[in-house]
């Protein structure tokens, strides 16, 4: 098995174990996975936000929000280049709101989310998360022979 | 002028040169600021281009739907480690469609899209474009003390 392979494969558990973190809706599990300075993060529809601080804090609300989410993960692929690793992803997600008054669970809604995660190989070997962009996915792929997205406009819909 | 600052404003250069690129609709100009390979792009509600081909594909037919278009960079930060750097910024984008039946100007429209730009430096020195991730801005930042922008759900509006 050449190098490459293992990074590759190194790389794909770091992001399966950043969705899992997420899933447990474990904080602290999730924040070990990240770099400690430096890191950024786009939620679907949100700003940047930079900073340890303000990451882990958008995350913190999101947990608290959420009493249920898991992600299948689609379409992986692993870009490793020296030091660094890209990977794309979509994020098939399902998720759940509070629970009803009378104690049955709360509602299910299903979501498209496509990703971009930027990791960094740190000096103990282990791969940490330097960027998270994620991005509702608002347009159908065509099917037709080229593949070729159709969009409303040229940035998307809703964007100029 | 330490290593590190001039890494940072070469990287600044390069983000703005990929933009004046688009700006011209120039496809050559653009390609020529990116990897030969191993690169993908996300354009705002789009699901993920990767590959030279898929990506070029992409400028080409939205350049091909675009009379003018300029984009306000804003909250640009960089972080640079080792031979990658990580950009992110706003895109306050102006831009127009085809002009009307009488010549006049078509209609201009603005959008808000937050992007992250993905560089590596390349042999000779020169940062090129490895991953563009650009999303809609879909929900308002708070101006309260605390800056974190409030969702309409837990992963912005639309979305779970």
């Amino acid at each position: 098995m050449s190098k490459a392979r293992t990074d590759i494969e190194a790389v794909e558990a770091a992001n399966t174990a950043l969705y899992d973190a997420l899933e447990r809706g474990d904080l602290d599990l999730l924040s070990a996975h990240w770099l400690p300075d430096d890191i950024s993060v786009v939620h679907p529809g949100w700003p940047v936000l930079s900073g340890r601080a303000e990451v882990m804090r958008s995350y913190a609300l999101i947990m608290a929000s959420t009493d249920y989410i898991q992600f299948f993960l689609t379409d992986v692929e692993v870009s490793v280049m020296g030091d660094t690793a890209l990977v794309t992803c979509t994020e098939n997600i399902l998720s759940g709101g509070p629970a009803e008054a009378d104690g049955s669970a709360g509602p299910l809604v299903g979501g498209l989310v496509v990703a971009t995660n930027i990791f960094r190989r740190t000096e103990d070997g282990t791969w940490k998360v330097w960027s998270h962009h994620g991005s509702p996915v608002l347009i159908d792929r065509d099917d037709d022979e080229d593949g070729e997205p159709e969009a409303d406009s040229d940035f998307g819909p809703g964007v100029p």
